[in-house]
């Protein structure tokens, strides 16, 4: 595996149809040098997010082919969900994780965005960081209004697609294609039930209040443990690292009188994120990831 | 990659012939299903040592061949090193690394022993886990003598060989072939010059002074930093992890009112070793491997 690995988290309008989720995926079987890590449909969200690792080229043809399906068989006229949506293909981020810059990333998000585009007659807007605009960096505000509210929000000069018709695709609606860092989702818990506490924490701690630069947090609420939680998303561990977030809530909480108890880490996360937090930790002197079998087993031949 | 995965650091008696090694390495290039991570020769050592990644049956055909080559090419008459030793092929150890238990490294390491005494009519003393009496766990107590002693010391009772005749090869000697777990080479750097500060830390934290059962550790002066070293082999991570000989050589300088500078790890070590520090520091409370990419990608399929 010398190639270029990125990563690949495509999100779909469709998580009740067990055989439609089978014949969306069914490309990323198939496709060589496209592996399938997980997919997962949830009924209540009417959504199927698959996690793919693949290189550039294998990705493209296996998304194109998932897309065609996807825009074929899903009519989001008649989709319900609790999860916001505006496209049969919701959200298509690709994630740099080995040999690939964020430049490659997002020029690849852009190749698939022109050509999704060109075959499906499907507006297409570019999201973080292969936005074309300020304002179209952050996904939320670009689905804002969702499938229904497209049919008018399309027409504003400002929410002009990045390719594709000026009109919402009848009923496969609109998607987003972007590029972005590998987010790690990592909570700490702390040893007291006052919500306030661990919202204050997380302000504090947060790039938005004033904190760290790569790290979104909130407090949350776990009531049947009687405790309360930073719930963090590191948005880039190799410039913010886990234990710069974890020190600084500890810091924060003796302000309060209130110890962490521990931590966790949600999901799949690179091997970096934490050798780099033992490396801190016993403060290694001059370590490098090839000491690492198993980097050296997987990326070197 | 859901097969059995050994890592195996044959040593062999030769560190300067540049053709005779590279000979010598050919069957570990050429055998499909053995990975050639690394192989560096001493001259001074007059000493090949290689690192192969592995199964079971390519491992064995491998090291068969070579240990052809080594045993017909070298002569221990002419040869002459630093390092001790006592054959052609001087040692052999398998490492368990994945899916494999210590009992089938050790069930390895007897076939390979008990085939090459029978194809090359080579004496072979099998050590560590594999040894077959306490007194031939340790390989410096079996080597000791060297080559040259092995023509007495061979024909004690005590010194009876596990596998092939009784009499010492007369060109490639005896050789020693066993199983052991990943060592792990960590050393601490404390922020003073006198050696026997680090020597008494060693002592305190080493499984033979009383302290972690699975650390060998021993003092070094590092003249050239104005410092001294507290140099570890950890010889089973997965029970006594580095956190622990690091916060105990923390806590045993605090006697002698000396600071930890840093640390170094030299060499490869499995990503294991590493991932339990972060976990240990950060309190993750349902942390597994299976969350890291890389592990996903060369693990699972």
């Amino acid at each position: 595996m010398k190639d270029k690995i990125l990563e690949c988290v495509p999100n779909f309008s469709e998580g009740k149809d067990r055989d439609m989720i089978e014949k969306i995926v069914g490309p990323f079987r198939r496709v060589e040098g496209v592996k399938l890590m997980d997919y997962s449909a949830d009924k209540d969200h009417n959504r199927l997010v698959v996690t793919l690792i693949g290189d550039p080229e294998s990705l493209k043809e296996s998304l194109l082919d998932a897309m065609a399906v996807a825009v074929r068989e899903i009519d989001m006229n008649r989709h319900r969900g609790e999860h916001p949506r505006m496209g049969a293909v919701d959200v298509i981020p690709f994630i740099p994780i080995k040999n690939v810059t964020m430049e490659e990333a997002v020029d690849l998000s852009r190749q698939v965005a022109r050509e999704a585009a060109g075959r499906f007659n499907l507006p297409v807007y570019l999201y973080e960081n292969a936005a074309t605009a300020p304002e179209r960096q952050n996904l939320a505000d670009i689905r804002k209004g969702q499938f229904e509210g497209f049919f008018k929000k399309i027409r504003l000069p400002e929410w002009k697609p990045d390719y594709g018709p000026p009109e919402v695709h009848k009923t496969a609606g609109v998607t987003a294609i972007g590029a972005r860092m590998p987010l790690v989702a990592f909570n700490v818990n702390l040893a007291t039930n006052k919500l306030e506490i661990a919202a204050a924490i997380a302000k504090r701690i947060r790039n938005s209040g004033g904190g760290l630069k790569f790290c979104k947090a909130i407090g949350v609420d776990l009531r049947e443990k009687g405790m309360v939680q930073v719930s963090m998303n590191m948005t880039d561990y190799t410039k913010t690292s886990l234990y710069q977030s974890y020190e600084m809530i500890k810091m924060e909480a003796r302000r309060y009188g209130v110890t962490v108890t521990g931590s966790e880490l949600v999901g799949i996360l690179p091997m970096q994120a934490l050798t780099d937090v033992a490396a801190y930790y016993l403060g290694l002197e001059s370590f490098s990831e090839e000491q690492i079998l198993e980097h050296r087993l997987l990326w070197e031949d």
